[in-house]
């Protein structure tokens, strides 16, 4: 159940987003302890099902995101990002993120992994201002060298009996 | 014309933000009765010249966007937001889309399509919020996976006379 | 040192997002002459330490940026902008670049070229609005077939004893 959006809610709404952008200013950058300064002293993050991709905690996801350095380097960019407030101090918070890895040998895109993620975090204002006390990630999709197990997003399958039209330009 | 833009109007950019976003995510878990009621009941949507690619009504949108399941999985990241006012009900939208595309027989990243898009389109505002009227969607570009015949974005030609000045690295 | 952010602010910053956008629309259409009015007469631009990556003056930028015609298309996807204001007129900007580019050869998958950047801009209000007085671009990675010389983004390395956890599916 979200409330209603007021001018004053906007304000929140800037707040959480600069979270969800210094989240990722964090991981290009590498600063750890600034990052793990987003989230609650007792949050919850999971990337996947197995228990590596599940932090607990701000020194426990500090030290977990340490696994970004077997990148050289990485790029996170984020988008769709969807805020609703379920109570004066709470919001449900989505958004997309394009993100881009290069492994420590690069040189060759072969060796560069880009995934489709979703966030889907739960916010709490605080007395540090809001920070995200749980964050589910999800994918929507990779390119073949991204081989960590991330949540796959839900999609709806076709109804019974459908069949592809034939919507791509012939050739020459 | 576009009309000023005051604090009360912020409310207005966030609930059309909102609707542009709640597009994407449609297409990426294809919820399409969701996905037509951010569209007017006699909405014009065209994402190219082709008949096939152009779609009349909500009716028509839900069943022609269908053919987003040819893809195994797709994602649509939107970004660069323009909103301009053009009366008290009604604004001229443009962003940029993202979108990426996986085959069904995917695995390989040859199998992918990417497009850099750009919609442009009228919204109303209606007993039902703002909603879409019109899209007409404009394609920067794509990786050459990507076949379908989406309208060209017009791109200036260089003056009579120019050439390229050299600004990449040389060397081994 | 920044200032608190206020309703009044929301307007400043959402003139501010929309220079940013503009400016990603002029390079893709090549409207030069409107691009430039985006920065101050005596802005200053750099995009790497090479001296033809280094503009001066509205007349130098877009003199500098019709190198973007080697080019056969482009797309320039904005995100993550983070505005601080400095003072009353005065705002340091942050935000991060998509850029994908087509070589006019183009028509393989070798001969895309895509960044991943971020610009760091100085803002002022004047008479004619928000503009950029100077802008810093640097990159945080790039495919192999991007050769320009930009700034890199600085990133801090593993601390001494690091070691890669395993954290990749294994598998046939």
């Amino acid at each position: 159940m979200s409330m209603p959006i007021t001018q004053e809610r906007l304000l929140d709404e800037r707040q959480i987003e600069r979270v969800l952008i210094a989240y990722c200013r964090g991981l290009d950058t590498m600063e750890l302890d600034a990052l793990a300064l987003l989230f609650t002293e007792d949050c919850l993050v999971s990337y996947g099902p197995d228990a590596a991709l599940n932090s607990h905690g701000r020194d426990g996801l500090r030290r977990d995101l340490g696994r970004l350095w077997r990148w050289r380097r990485t790029a996170h960019h984020l988008s769709n990002v969807e805020i609703d407030f379920t109570a004066a101090d709470r919001a449900s918070v989505s958004s997309a993120v394009m993100a881009w890895h290069e492994r420590a040998d690069g040189g060759s895109d072969l060796v560069t992994a880009t995934v489709f993620g979703r966030y889907e975090d739960e916010f709490v204002r605080t007395g540090e201002g809001w920070l995200i006390a749980k964050r589910t990630m999800y994918m929507s999709g990779s390119n073949s060298a991204f081989k960590v197990n991330l949540h796959p997003l839900p999609r709806r399958p076709p109804p019974p009996g459908w069949t592809a039209p034939v919507v791509e330009r012939r050739g020459p």
